[in-house]
This record gives C-alpha cells, structure tokens and sequence, in this order.
C-alpha cells in the first residue's frame, strides 16, 4: 500500500498580496529514507509572517524558495521510520519540513521536542521560534528595567502577546499596538496590559502619547512602516527597539519609505537591532525553562487559532496579513500520537 | 575703557537651508563675572552641522536655542577673570561659549584642556568633540575587527576623516564616501583610505557592491537619506551602523522619507545605534591618549579651514552644507595666547 505525500509547492512568487493562485497542489507517494535519513509525519505547521517573506524572489535570511519546490514551513513531526543515528522512531521533533505531510530529512534544522509538560501545540504558541523570539528579543536586545514602558506592535499576534506579557512579569508599563477592538480588548483585559492603542481606528502617535507619559524605552517591532514612525519621537535616551518582523512591507510591491523620524536614534541615545531567533536556538533551553515556568504559574497565556488539513493552509496565511486570526496560527496537518 | 562684546544672536529660525539672515549682529560691553562665574575670552569656535540641528524649534539633545540669544557654539578659549573655584586665569577651556567673542560661564559644561603636545587648532580637529566622536563611534559603537569593511559618509569631513584612518589602523578596508573628485583624492591619495566614491558622479549602490566584494561590517553614518538606504542591501550579517549625524536631513522643511531598506536590519542580524559625545566626555582620557599617540606617530592627521574673526561665522556656517569646506571647520574668534 502506497501512501501519499500531499505538498503544496510554490507554483508563482506573489506580486504584493499573497494569493492562494501563487501554490500549486501535487500528490505523490511517500519516499523511503536513505542512510543517514529520517522520514517524518507532518502534525502541525505554523503559519508565520515570515512565510510571506520567503516566498519572493530576494534571498532572506534563508535562499529563496526555488519555484515549483514544496512551499517551506516550519512544522512539528513525528518521526516515523529513521535511519539517522540522532533521531527514532516516535521522536517528536520540530524543524523545516514544508507545507507536506511527510517530509525526509537528513536532521538538517531539525531538533527533538524539549520535555515540557504543555500541549503540543504550545511549543508553537509558547515555545519554538514564537515564545524565544519574544523572550530573546524582549529580554537581550530589549534589555527591560523594572518601571520602563515597553510599547509592542502586533499585540495580539503570537510573538507580540508574549512579548507584552513578559514584559509586565518585568515590571514594565506595557502598550499594546493592535488592530481592532476585539484585539485589543484581549490584550487589555485578559493578559492586563496597561493599554491597548487600535491602530485602525486610533491616532496612533497621539494614542501612544497619552499611554506612556514618560515616554518609551523598548519597542517591540513586528511591523515596521508608519507604527515605526510615530513611535521614534517618543522614545527616551538610550531606548531600545527590537526589530523583529516587518509585516506592514512583506506585501509591498515597491519600495517603502522608511521611517522619517530616524534621527531620534541619534538625538535620543537609541539602539534598534534586528535579529533571527534561528541564530539562538542552540542556547535556548534557559528560555524555554522560564517560559515553562511562568506558564506552568499561571502567567503567560496564549491563544491558538487551528486550521484543520494541509489543504487549507494557503487560505490561511493569507489571514495573517489581513489581520484576521487571533492567536497563533496553526495548521492541523495528522493526528497527535 | 569698557571693551565690547561682539555677538551673533538667534534672529530668526531658518526655514530650509540656513542663510546669513537668520542672525543678528549685537555689540555690548563685555561682563563682570560673579561669585562662581568666570569671564571667557573666545579664540576658536567649532562649526559643525550640530549648530544646523539646534537653530530648529524643536529641542534636540540640547535645547532649542530661543530666539534672540546667543547663538550657541562650541568653542576654546582663555580664562581672563575667574570668581570660580574650579578655574583660573590663564587656562584653556572647551565647551559652549557660543557665537561671542566674551562669555560669561558658572563652570557648566567646560573642561579644561588636557594637556598634549598638539597645536590648539587640534583639540577641535583631532581631539575634543570631532575626534572623541570618531573615536567612540567608531570603536565602541562600530567595534571593527581586523579584516572588515568600513564604510564611511561625509569621509572627508572632519569626523569621517578620523573614523577612516582609525578604521585601517584597526585593520579594516575603507571606503569613504564624499563629494566631489578632490575630496575623494585626499581621503584616497593622502589619508589612504582602499577607494573613495564621489557621490555627486557616481551611483553610490553600484560603487559600494564594487570597492565591497566582502560587504559591509560597518556603516559609520554621518548623513543619513539615500546614502543609508544605498548601503543596507549590502550589510554582512552581524553589521554595526553608528548613527553619527544626518546632515543630509538637517535643512529639510519636511519630513524627508527613511530608507526603505530597513528590514535588512533584520534580515543580517544588524545594528544601528545612534550616540551624542557629549554623553562620554567624562571618560575621555583613554581616547585623547589613543588620538596623541597615533598623531605623533604620523598615523592621523587633519586638515583646518581657518575662517578669520567672528563676524564671518554665519557665511562660514553654510560652507558645511553646501559640502564647500575642506577639513575642519574652524572660526578664528581672538588670538592664541
């Protein structure tokens, strides 16, 4: 009996906004894993701005993806046969598998689930990439004191939402940049930032000066753009800014003017550094354990949103640029063990 | 026989590019210092594109200077009459006297000279504000390692001058970027920077990706606008921009865009950092020493632009940024002692 591997490839590169016309489904039989190869089960795929951004032409912080190849993802597996000395049969592992219920790799990116007593899915929500990039970002480039206002944009968003969290277990006056009431009503009310600002239906510049009277010293960038703008003359001496993600650009079919404001780096002191979290991943087992633990208190949460079949998953980044998912955005790919 | 105080006021803010008009003439009787006061006889006054910045209405990292006062102005001078502890006739200060060719002073902000064995013009050019900002920016904020490439804007000014030349005695390979063919000889020629570009004949971008085959480790900025946008695309990972100045911004009436390649800041893992001098004057020994030693070496050197006698520091002013001058902007207030 011939199992079948279904993958999305990448049939076109996007021109702006991404559509689900730019993949391409096939069907094939599931490969066999050579020496030093593990065949892996894919469970679930996280579906993160970062895809939008590999899917051009332009070299990333990873090549580009070749088109007609298997759309690239990061996902959670199981593995299911191994003949790679480092990984067995029924390890959980978490890596690079592609938009493909089975996925063959030589380990390569790939690394076995840390011990944690959470779901499976929260190493997407909580752990993996999105809860170190907000513990990397916020606490070693961010570098947050006890009584700092911390502003963070996409709030709501996976990374932003631990990001705001962690910060008030910091001690910081938190500002949540979101898009429409019902986000910021979450990050306000149930995980009690200090403030919520909707940058659709807010002055933005004007909202972030009543929110943080004494001004800004960390902001938290997912998106770049405008948010950027209004922010930069607000920030105090010495202020940090984390860049983490640049979403309002990813679509944008021609250059967009950056910030306008950028002398206030100069006036004011400031440090903005951009990172990948993939530098990082050797040395997280300190950050996954805090995160584990402020979970296991009681004081960071984390909504997911779950797509259900691979099928979908096209249809479902597109969410992520308009917005429309809450929580972190998951595909459903087979069955947990 | 009372002697006169002759002075540029703040007349008027500029709108755009600065012109002669935006000051005033005043003459008055040179004052008595107080108790804690002492009477300072200006000899040089620095001309910086700083001074463009403070003219605005907006504070900057020092206040807006308010119509009709004293423009403000770094300068040396001699103590003629000292009722403060701190100093006595006959020393040498740095600091802010401002466009005057007497000023009274409570000690704020003044140094005195440290001693080294440098003509007095040095402590503006080689020393002072011009090169513990060269120094500090480029060392601890740029932290050049042997074998990388340093690019510098505005290289043949007095700052970008220093910066290249430390750049290739840490070992780096140098680019300048200035304007005009007989800037771009003697950074190249003289100075020994590994290429210059003449960004008033040259695509910047283009000449960057050739004189840069490794890429580029560091960015020392000094100008800001499409120059920073023209280097982010060719950053190496790990790159370190100091953001010294944005003189490129300075006489704007509007917000001029930011650089559009601003998530490349992200994507190389990169760093941008803006500092103020005046911030790590207190700690400035250690800098001064380097500055002595490699000038009495023969490994640094400056070039002067003495403009005579402060009635003609407005005109003076506008050569910065018409790119007219040629090394250190200086404006001979009285004579050395």
């Amino acid at each position: 009996m011939t199992r079948t591997n279904r993958q999305w490839l990448l049939a076109s590169r996007p021109d702006g906004e991404v559509k689900v016309e730019n993949f391409a489904w096939r069907e094939q039989a599931v490969p066999e894993p050579r020496d030093g190869e593990f065949l892996l089960r894919t469970i679930y795929l996280s579906l993160d701005p970062t895809n939008r951004a590999w899917m051009n032409a332009a070299d990333t912080y990873l090549p580009a993806i070749p088109l007609g190849e298997v759309m690239r993802g990061i996902g959670i597996g199981i593995v299911e046969e191994s003949r790679h000395p480092g990984f067995s049969a029924g390890d959980l592992v978490q890596g690079l598998p592609g938009w493909q219920t089975y996925a063959l790799s030589d380990g390569t990116g790939y690394s076995k689930l840390p011990p944690a007593p959470v779901p499976l899915e929260a190493h997407f929500a909580l752990l993996g990439h999105i809860g170190l990039t907000a513990h990397y970002g916020l606490l070693e480039i961010g570098e947050p004191k006890q009584g700092e206002t911390l502003v963070v944009s996409a709030a709501a968003g996976a990374v932003g939402s631990l990001v705001g969290q962690i910060g008030k277990l910091k001690g910081c006056r938190v500002v949540g940049i979101a898009g429409g009431e019902k986000k910021c009503a979450w990050i306000r009310d149930d995980l009690r930032f200090d403030a919520a600002i909707d940058y659709r239906n807010e002055n933005v510049f004007e909202s972030l000066r009543k929110h943080c009277p004494q001004g800004i010293d960390i902001y938290f960038d997912n998106v770049g753009g405008p948010i950027l703008d209004a922010v930069l003359p607000l920030i105090n001496n010495h202020a940090r800014i984390p860049l983490c993600g640049m979403i309002s650009q990813y679509n944008s079919t021609r250059p967009s003017p950056g910030p306008s404001n950028l002398a206030m780096l100069i006036i004011r002191r400031a440090r903005m550094q951009g990172f990948i979290i993939l530098d990082h991943l050797a040395n997280a087992a300190p950050a996954v354990r805090d995160l584990v633990t402020w979970y296991a208190e009681g004081k960071l949460r984390y909504r997911t949103e779950m797509v259900e079949g691979i099928e979908n998953a096209p249809e479902a980044l597109l969410k992520l640029f308009s917005g429309q998912n809450t929580g972190k955005l998951l595909v459903k790919v087979s069955g947990e063990p």
